[in-house]
Parts: C-alpha cells; structure tokens; sequence
C-alpha cells in the first residue's frame, strides 16, 4: 500500500480522493476472498454495528449488516429510529447519537434530511457511515459503482460512460460523475427525457475537471460507443401528478435485447436497482448485464469499509 | 442412515417421501441434544440465514431464527420484505431475492401469495424455506406436526388422530392429512363445524391412498378412541359479517377437561397454536398437553432442516 | 461478596435490598472493564435473549440488546410483540410467553399493561427482565440510577438529590424514591410545578422510612444543597388540551448555565433522557452534566443483570 491513511467516517463520496478510493477498492478484493470462506472471519469479533435508520431502506440495510457479520461482527438493529425523536418526545439527533454511541462500536445511519450524517459525524466520538440523507449523499453506492466499473471493465482511466434515464432527481448518477471526474481521459454522455435532464452544476464541475460529456437522445449510438451502459430508474413520485408526462419519460430509454445487439463485447450494463422495465428481463441472461453482480460488490465495499474504519489497514 | 439424499429447497410438504421425513426426523432428535448443551453449537457457524417476511409471522420468525442461532449461524431480519416491493418500486419478487441471495446462504420466506416460495426457489441459487406462502403451504409446520404425534406416540403407521375445529381453511390440517397419506392403516376422524368441513379434494386424496376416514360430530365418541386429538381454531375472519355463524362455530366442539376424561392415558391434544378458548386452559395442566411441547419440536426440525440444507448429513 | 443469592426474574425496584444492589453494582463495575475489552467478550456465549417489546422503545432495546451482545450472547428481537396476540388471534400473554420461552434462554419484556412482567414470570421457568410495565415498574432504569449516582459521588448514605420536574407522572422519580430510602441519611428536595407534584403515597412512604424530604420551589436554593440535580421531563401528553398549562409547566424549572453557577464543583446533573429543552444544550459541555454517561451506565448494569440472571456469581 505504501500511504497509509485514517478513516474517520464516510460522508460524502467527494471526502475522497483517487488513492484512498484506490486503496478502498484493494481491500474490497480481498473482501471478496474473505466471503467466499464459508468458514466465517472472525476479523470484526467483538466489534458492534448499530444501523440507525430514519427511514426504511431494506436493500441498504441487508448489505452492511450481511457486510458486518461476514466479518464476524454484530449488529443492533434500527429500522424504526424515528420512534427516538417521535413528536410527543422531539429528542435531537445530536441527543440519540451520544445515547447510541455509549452502545456500539460504529453507526449506519439513513436519514430524510440531507446534512444528518455530517451532524451525526460532529457529534460522535466513533465512526459514522452515511448510508443516504435524503437528497443529498449516498457515498457507498458511488464507490460500488466505481469499483464494479473497474472490475467489469478492467480501468477507470480513459472510460466511457453513458448515463441513462432520470439524471436530474438521481443521486447515484450524480455521485458517480463526481468520483469519474478524478480519473483521466473519461468520457460521459448523458441520454435523458428533457424534464429529467443532468442539471449544470455537475455538467460545469465535469468541465472544470477535464471530463468530456455529451448530451445525446440516441441510446443506440451511445450505447455502441460506450464500455458502461448506466441505466437508472424514472421515479415516479418526482412527477407528482404528471401521469402522462411519467409514462411518456419511463418509455423513452429501455435496455433491451436491441441494445444489446450495438454493444461492445466487453461492454456492461450497469443499475443501482431496484429496476421497474427500464431494463427488459430478457437482458438478464446475457454476461453483459452487470446489475446483480454490482449489487453483490456492495457487499465488498461495506466490508472494506467497515473493516477500515474500526480496525484500519 | 444408509441412504444418502440431498435436500435443495423446502417449498411444500408433498415433496417429501417417507424415507426422508424419518431422515429429517433422526437430525431432529440430535437436534435436541444440541440445544440442551449451552454452551452453544458451532455447527453453523460462519453460515448465515436471511428471513424474508412479506406479512408478520413472529412465532414463526422466531422459531426460525432461534433455530439459526442455536447452531451457531447467524441472521438477517426482514420483516417488512413488503418494503423492497413498495408501491412507488415495484420491484419483482425475482430481482429481490436475486440481491438477497447476495447477502446470506439460505432463505426462510413467508408470502401472502401461494407459489412464491417455488419462484423464489426457481431464481435462488441458494436453498429456499417455505415459511407459510397464502393459502398454500407450511411445510415445516406439518413436519413437525408428525414428528411430535410420533415423539409423543411412539409411532405413526396404525395411529388415529381426530382432527377437530377448521378443517376447511386451516392449512395446517390439510398438511397434515397429505403427511399423513404416507403412512400405514392410518385412521382420520373430521370433526367440524358443518360451515367448516373438511374438503372433498383431502377426502379423495385419503381414499386413494387407502387411508381409512370418517366424518363425525360426536367429539367425546371420537376423543375416546383416538391416539392424537388435533383441535384447530376458528378464524374469525373467516366469517366477514356472519358473527353468529361463527359464534355457534368457535363454541361447537371445546376440548376441555370433560374431554381428558373419555381420552386415552398414552393419547395426546395437539394444537398448532394460536389458541382462543378451543381448548380451556384448565387441560395445559395434563401431561397429555402436548401443544407447547409441539411448539418446541419446531425449533428441532427447523435446526436439522437448516443443517441439512447447508451442510448435509 | 461473602454473600451469595439467587436471581430469578427483574420485576421491580423493591424486591430488591441494598446488600443485592450493592453486589449488582459491583459485578457492573466488572461489566466496564469487560465493555472495554475489544476483542470482545464469551461470557454469555451459547445463551440467547429474547426482547419481546409490546410496544416500541428503542433506547431500551438497545440498551439490552448491545448489553447481550458485549457479553457474548445473541438476540432475537421482537418490536412488535403487539403481532402475537393481534384482533384476529387473541392469544393470552401466558401462552405467548410459554411459546416463546421454547426458544430463547431469558427474555425482556415491555408491555403497556401494569403487571405484565409478573404475570409472564409466574408463567416462565426462564429469567425474565421488566424493561417497562405500562405506568408499573421500570427496574433496571432506577438502578442505573442509583448507580450513576453512587458512581458520581462516591456514595449513597448521606447524599442529598433534588428531584426536578414532573413527579405526579415520571415512574423513575417515583423507583428512585424507592431505593433511595433504602440508604441512611438521605434528603431528598422536590421541585416541580404544581400540577405535577410528587404524590403523597412516596411522601408517606419516605417518612415511614425516615429519610428527609422537603418541597419547595426555588430551584437555585435546591440546586445549591444538592449532589444530585435529577432532571425529568414534562410529559406533554399528559396535559390533554391543556396546552396552556403544559407551557407554563415546562418553563417553570430549566436547567441552564444559571443553575450549574450556583452547584457545588463536586455535584452532577442526572436526567432519565430523552429531554426537550429543560436542560439547555449548552449545559452539556459541563463536566458535572452526567447524563450521557448515566445513560452508558445502563449498559452496565444490564449486562450485570444479565450475567447474573443466566450464569449467577
């Protein structure tokens, strides 16, 4: 490894730079060696996790507490933690952090307000993993999608990307343009109905950094030109009463067996799930379709993460 | 053992033969050495089970995961799997238990939909347990059903058990008629409310196996000859608006200490629990009680299936 | 010790006499040493705690569950125990507890009904902790605070507590009484708003045990003389439609910087948390602010208890 480093909390995926990711992604892979023993780690024994979740997230929550016992860790368990600050009560989250750290070794906490987890991060004395504020960060999410891009593609330096679907209300593919822009010679496109559209802020930040992007609405050329194909659900609720203008959005840019047919072989289809029919069940079979294999390194990058945090290197 | 089988799935109660059942039956009674030992079994240790709930169960839920941790494996609660598949998702039940099966090495689901067990099992890699799906099966319900009549009696071919109270929507008596069927001169007495008669389809399926059966409304008559009085409750929602029908139901046939009288010294009263006043609780003192201990056995068949299923013989 | 006995059940604050907490504190003093200890402790390995928690309250639930699992032991946890006897079901605690009983080593119990946890003890051969029986008992939290307050101090004959706030309706003003007059030379001073005083049952009580207590309604007076300044909260939904007079009460009595000017260096503010605003945020930094660490001492005692409960001395 050569640098070493302290990791104190994760917050936000920009908190990062290319080496720590880098070095992150190292101790992901031996994660994956790690799991497949089915004798069980014992590298977290004695190490306690609290998930501390504001509002339900089953996929995530799964992921880090499988994530800490793979490790031989334990977990406590909150789905409901909204019930600590409920109205007849109105305790403050600094208030249940100082009373949740005195239990656990490190918090996993979801939350609606975008903020919480640096709040949370302030408070404690131990590690804090942002596992989602609201429309704000979801920083483990951007670092599975960049390891899986580096596994499935084999670098991340001179990649091409393709952002497909809702790029306006979408943290994920917001987070992930960020983090390409630490790597060289990345290309992006972004193919999008026009009322989801990338906003600027993050179309000016990839210029600022180098990063080349284009806007297309042919899914076809972009997809025959790219190594990842990113494809992301069109949430529903964003269109509040909108019906048609949603029906009109969802049905615009599906991956399908056509897509599949202009794409390179090496080439991949990425998704943060979970997926309504922006992608057909049909692409499930071919190698391409990287989605569940991407949800499965979710685990690693917990793993890794959890391990760096409460026992470093 | 001699014969050697490998068990995949648990999905219904049919797919098992004699031979396996008496197999499944060998591990249960190890099972209950294990658990008497607390210093805790290892036997499990480094596996991990899932519970995968689409509607509370928590005696079920429970039974599961005490039987998970009792051989030293270790587990992940969902209890609000309903949640993967919200409204605003949409998720199918294929792509979660695709994810899932990401995070832990074996499944125990419960679903309101008959059949979701078996496409759960046909996606899975991984073993899947039928933990109740709708108005289909409950596998490991009827097994341990028939492996306490046989803990209790002694034996199965030539015992007649009276089945007593809901024979009409209680899944668990008609489990256990099909369990039955696989034994030798088997006698079934139906004694129910005539709203609530047992179905024609288990009374053909009893006559072509060449299980002997009859209906009566006689309980004392009936109580006095047999080896197991299965008493069941009747469900309420059954009913809709119908209270009176339902109130003449429920009071029809009570086991109480009238009954223990006319009963047999080696005969026992199951019931697959929850109980209302079906059984008064004056009879829980007679050792001839066997409800609670019935309970119990679900932990041990629910221990030897999960070793079975992740590690084999 | 010298001295040794056995712990059945944790149903209330008074089956308990001052040599027994005195021998529980000590084995919590143990716990911390324990608690430090990361590379986790196997005392209670093998064992198995169920929380059956009829409704929610997830502080307590951590407080055990993370208490369990420091010492070694796991957990199944239920936070909606509610399930077990639903409409449609309307089975009786005992039963319940019976079945549940099957499955687990020990089991924690919230209920909303007063003497709950005694009737599920009469019931269980297994240990069973009270953590909170409607308007009843919640034992382990007035030991925790007699034990912080011993911690703090350095004693508990001869100390002086002012019990602040609302007194008519806070069960753990009313358990710490209890205890404290089972000490020699205590005074105890309550301040609180008039339509919450303390009731005249603890009074007489105190009197009959000859400890000293006054009311009065200076707080700066009371919180000069004291060791202890015992913080509670008013309870809003207490007061009904009364918002006029929750809002006059929950002002009356704030515990700011003010008051800790007039504390003597070595005293300490308590609170049973979670609290509002009646003490001030910026009380907090104060070394003398102990509730946090009031808080952390639960886990102590519960693990204490805990050991105690399933392993003895």
């Amino acid at each position: 490894m050569g640098k070493k480093f302290q990791l104190d909390d994760v917050i936000e995926a920009q908190q990062f730079d290319r080496d720590t990711l880098s070095a992150i992604f190292e101790v992901a892979r031996d994660m994956e060696k790690i799991e497949k023993n089915s004798s069980g780690s014992r590298i977290l024994r004695g190490y306690l996790m609290a998930t501390l979740f504001y509002e339900p997230s089953t996929r995530t929550r799964l992921s880090f507490e499988s994530a800490m016992k793979r490790l031989g860790g334990e977990v406590l368990t909150t789905e409901d933690a909204q019930e600590f600050s409920s109205a007849a009560k109105g305790e403050t989250l600094e208030d249940t952090i100082r009373t949740v750290e005195g239990y656990t070794d490190i918090i996993v906490m979801r939350h609606f307000e975008s903020g919480a987890a640096q709040r949370a991060a302030t408070t404690a004395d131990i590690p804090i993993i942002n596992a989602g504020d609201g429309p704000g960060q979801h920083p483990t999410q951007a670092f599975l999608d960049v390891y899986t891009i580096e596994r499935e593609i084999g670098k991340l330096d001179g990649i091409r990307v393709g952002l497909v679907g809702d790029l306006a209300n979408g943290r994920t593919v917001r987070s992930l343009a960020y983090l390409l822009a630490k790597y060289k010679d990345v290309k992006v496109y972004f193919v999008s109905p026009d009322v989801v559209k990338m906003k600027d802020d993050i179309k000016d930040y990839l210029t600022s950094k180098g990063v080349e992007w284009e806007e297309s609405s042919d899914l076809m050329e972009v997809a025959s030109r790219c190594d990842v194909v990113y494809q992301t659900r069109i949430q529903r609720e964003r269109f509040g009463e909108n019906i048609d203008l949603y029906e009109e959005a969802r049905g615009k840019y599906i991956v399908s067996p056509a897509v599949l047919e202009v794409m390179q072989k090496h080439a991949v289809i990425m998704h943060p799930l979970p997926r309504l029919d922006e992608i057909t069940v049909d692409v499930d079979r071919d190698p391409r379709a990287a989605y569940f294999r991407q949800a499965k390194n979710g685990l690693y990058i917990r793993m890794a993460l959890l391990k760096l945090l409460l026992i470093g290197w």
